[in-house]
């Protein structure tokens, strides 16, 4: 498996573009990915009961069994509690950009990212994805501008592209994502979109989809809170003409390794930028009697305001750690645990079988200065274990979130 | 019924002293509270597993039936996370001022809260308590000390008392309280010790006890964490006299109502207190199916990091309000739904029916700009309501929790 500096357009038959559409004050706003061909189509949506109107036009596709040719996504206006106005305007512009590619309206998908509950308006949607159709194309720049115009509060843009081959013949998925607030495990909890050329059915891509979601984008979170417009989807336009992915072959162990790869580099990187984030805080729990203890407990942790913001002060309270442990819901003995602090350099373990451990404050000064730090509890009581990522709590957290309407 | 400018001491029989005995760096940090004859005891204690040590030893004493003589609380360190050590330092503490006052070691109540995971001595401890039985008191200054030594973050001291007459007889009920940080809904969420001269059995204490305390602290939230160190505790020591105060009866239902008052005022003045707040959200929510989704509903609005650091912005972001209840996990149809902020002098409806309202930018950002808002949410689809009470998450939270320990 080779990684591609490139995505969303890196597989065979694959074109985006973007454009400034005047959706936000200024800047990229507005992009449009297409297929050569008609895709198999796969997503996973916020479980959220308030959706945005572009999630409920999507989770209508996946139940018609539609093939996609192309998806149009905002940034700015998530067209979320827009009452009946955003749903015609999710009409409006698939309606529009089908007849522009001469498919049909149920072939669309539409994601939106921005501020809840003001109006969007599909005329400058429209001409935006006129210009786009104008210009797309398959090389990384197009990529670049794409995952550059999904972006909200994110630092930076999020992709990656890997490819393989099964007998002989080169496979490629690329993907990109945006985070980076309204972040919580359940379900999509971002915008995720991934294409590739693989000749893979419908359900299987489904299937392969939820179980990938849960044990990547599931396991982050920023803030807690589940968003209204969550989604990730997957296009599978067969273009590579490899041999059909079919379950439990060889072939489909090699797509399911670099498609778990590939959602777990831009899960983490959603973390990792999370809003006014300085660090990449890795959860690592085992010793569990159950995965989903396990799950409950790295949920627990990487939410925890209190563990979050003791990240950020580069402060090694390790006392809530393992108070959020506790009120994780997981099933565990106190007096079994052991907690060690982690990063590529240096290991400090801060509880051994439940009581605490001396240790070096320079030395745990130092570990907490790194960016990407690694929380390591061992419950010793089990064989269960899970994994997750969050971010730290600062004040750049409450600057964005304080003003992000006004 | 009468509210008291007094705390803990205002009930007759009950007396109460604090000292600095050096547990945190300056100021005052243990508080005794006694009674002169033995009280009923009820008590309602944190879920989290990880408990602390004197959490677990006043659970013994409720297994036990005992009856208690008095409470030691010591602020600047939780004694969570403390091993062996933690346990031998209960047992040592309870049993010298048990001593002193010549009574059973099962008869004394012991807490604690500061940082986790620090070993606390029993020698201060001590001492400071010899201190304080030289100098114990029933008038309002000795409870302000008291009130004042459980202080961790808080920035004000939290009491109140009511009295009231049940057949010409005077009752008084008396608590204070401490927030401000690790608080969230779940069974106790803090520490509050309340105090009567009411006759009333144990085991109706104890079913009142967890009546109110789900209807007023396990209804507030600062930021989502469930403290190892939780209690409510109410002691009653029949001083006043009164006829026994039995279920159903008239005296039960006007001892049920200053009981509930008291409790909502700590439960409220805790939140309002929360670390960093600058304001009190109160959250109505109504028109729900059942009870528990809308108390689901209210817990979600109250713990919603982005709904707070909107209100911390007085942004008027009220579709962040929407997206929390939409992922609650309460049943409610988003199209109905009315929606309004409002202060003693302002109301301004943001959605109703679930579609957007256009309103004046002016008019809500002089209705944030207020100290105590509410938010209010009609689902329109059954009789069920809650409340609940949070702040909002400020700069300061931050800046208290980054730097908590060093």
């Amino acid at each position: 498996m080779r990684w591609l500096d490139h995505g969303v357009a890196a597989p065979a038959g694959f074109r985006t573009g973007a454009v400034a559409a005047g959706i936000k004050e200024s800047g990229l706003d507005l992009a449009v990915i297409t297929s050569d061909q008609p895709c198999e189509y796969a997503g996973v949506f916020t479980r959220n009961v308030v959706k945005a109107a572009p999630v409920i036009w999507n989770m209508h596709r996946l139940e018609q069994k539609s093939q996609i040719q192309a998806v149009v996504v905002n940034s700015g206006n998530a067209n979320a509690c827009t009452g009946a106005a955003g749903e015609a305007c999710c009409n409006e512009t698939a309606s529009h950009l089908a007849k522009s590619l001469d498919v049909d309206n149920n072939q669309i998908l539409l994601a939106s990212t921005g501020v809840i509950g003001v109006p969007l308006s599909a005329d400058r949607i429209k001409v935006g994805i006129d210009r786009i159709l104008l210009n797309l194309g398959e090389d990384k720049a197009y990529a670049d501008l794409s995952s550059e115009a999904i972006r909200t509060t994110d630092t930076y843009s999020k992709q990656c592209a890997v490819s393989f081959e099964i007998e002989d013949t080169v496979i490629t998925i690329g993907g990109m994502a945006k985070g980076s607030g309204m972040i919580h495990p359940n379900m999509g909890t971002m915008l995720a979109f991934i294409t590739t050329d693989a000749v893979i059915s419908r359900m299987l891509l489904q299937k392969l989809l939820k179980e990938c979601v849960d044990d990547t984008y599931n396991m982050i979170s920023v803030d807690g809170d589940t968003s209204t417009n969550d989604m990730v989807t997957i296009l599978a336009n067969g273009k590579s003409g490899c041999v059909p992915i079919e379950e439990g072959s060889q072939a489909y162990r090699q797509f399911r390794k670099a498609f778990f790869e590939v959602n777990e580099y831009l899960a983490k990187e959603i973390a990792a930028d999370g809003e006014g984030a300085t660090k990449l805080i890795e959860v690592q729990v085992k010793g569990l009697k159950e995965t989903l203890d396990a799950k409950k407990m790295v949920h627990a942790l990487i939410s925890s305001n209190l563990v979050k913001t003791a990240f950020y002060g580069e402060d090694p309270n390790w006392g809530r750690v393992l108070c959020a442990m506790g009120y994780s819901e997981a099933q565990f003995d106190p007096s079994k645990v052991n907690l060690t602090f982690r990063t590529d350099k240096k290991s400090v373990q801060l509880m051994h079988q439940g009581e605490p451990q001396n240790f070096d404050e320079a030395e745990v000064a130092e570990l907490l200065a790194e960016k990407r730090i690694v929380v390591a509890a061992d419950c010793n009581n089990g064989d269960a274990s899970a994994r997750g990522w969050g971010c730290d709590l600062s004040h750049q957290y409450i600057t964005i979130n304080g003003s992000y309407r006004t």
